[in-house]
């Protein structure tokens, strides 16, 4: 009964940015931005995610896997290769796959005593 | 003037988190992630839902009916058959009906004072 | 240049909820949930609104107009006729209307001392 | 392997609304409005913004335009010509592209001690 090949190949982020600062206890509640990445086939994915600014060349690929079956919440503040993800910068992502994925966005902004959330699913390309 | 048959048979929620503490009264501020469901249809929806983890093989089907006519909005801290779903884990989930429903998704999130919220439709797969 | 007919006739809104409590001053910073509604025609837009429960029948239709070329951010607060939303009830929606518009729902919480905010696109039934 | 034309060419923003008060430093935590717009073509992308009202006619059109393989993250605050978005009043946007773009709206509203965040995909117009 369980479904393969759900998604989309081609999913965009517009809206990226990292606050540098943070309020409460590391990992959970360190300002942190998240692409959340679902893939339901029967083999790993395989993806490169472009990183866009406004003033400068794009970034990238950083290479990511997704294993069979598996979900990961991939947080933008680990990419490190080929560089890192600037802090309190506007950012847009492209995030290209080799098998049907799905993508949504969160971001959780701790820069102010109480956190707040956000999350929208990002946008599939046809 | 009613309307029958609104939305997808299939919906993918890709960021799941249960928060393990909270903050506040019982049961309204507990830390909670739901999958908002509307059944628009003359006859009770049938779902399978599966959830997905970053390390180990998915968890289902949990089986939810929603009646004809009404809205089940979910609580995945209520899932508990064939077992829980547990708390601070990255996970995703895969929505199966039998009927076309709509379905969204919300996370309240109280684990400090002042309480954060979250929403999005999830994906619906043609 | 400006454009005519954006978006569809038919939209759910699947996460209802509008608390009970509130803090701060009114109107704005009053609970509430709303349903923004624009309408890019040259011609008014009459909306049919039902609302659904988890145990009783659905509420409606309330009747809505939104002029031609305005926006009208709606509370279901307001709304009274055929009889009002009850507050810390589950619900959704389904907003039918004769010209195509577009639809975006947004809640704010202010149960607690700093309010929580929240918005997704409605789904737009093709 | 960089991807060209992601997106859609009108994408529609119905919650519109610029608080008119905030709490914390400026710019970061200045109460805002976001169009958050990924130009992933090879030319830049100009853009024709037009804002709705309840009450009165449209404003507009804005000229913005976003280089090639850039973001832009428009804040509606800034946008004055041929008029400033007034504060603490509700309006829709509609934006129009020359070049395919994809389209994300955020609100940071600062009005009380603690930010609340919300953000969701525009709607893109077939």
């Amino acid at each position: 009964m369980i479904r393969r090949g759900l998604g989309k190949k081609v999913w965009v982020i517009a809206e990226g940015y990292i606050p540098a600062e943070s309020t409460g206890p590391a990992p959970q509640m360190i300002s942190h931005e998240t692409a959340c990445i679902l893939n339901t086939n029967a083999e790993d994915a395989e993806l490169a995610i472009f990183v866009y600014f406004a003033d400068r060349a794009p970034a990238g690929p950083y290479r990511v896997r997704v294993p069979a079956e598996r979900t990961r919440h991939l947080r933008f503040n680990d990419l490190d290769d080929p560089e890192p993800v600037p802090r309190d910068t506007d950012y847009a992502a492209v995030l290209i796959s080799d098998q049907p994925v799905v993508v949504q966005h969160t971001r959780l902004d701790s820069r102010q005593a109480e956190n707040a959330l956000m999350t929208t699913m990002a946008y599939p390309q046809d």
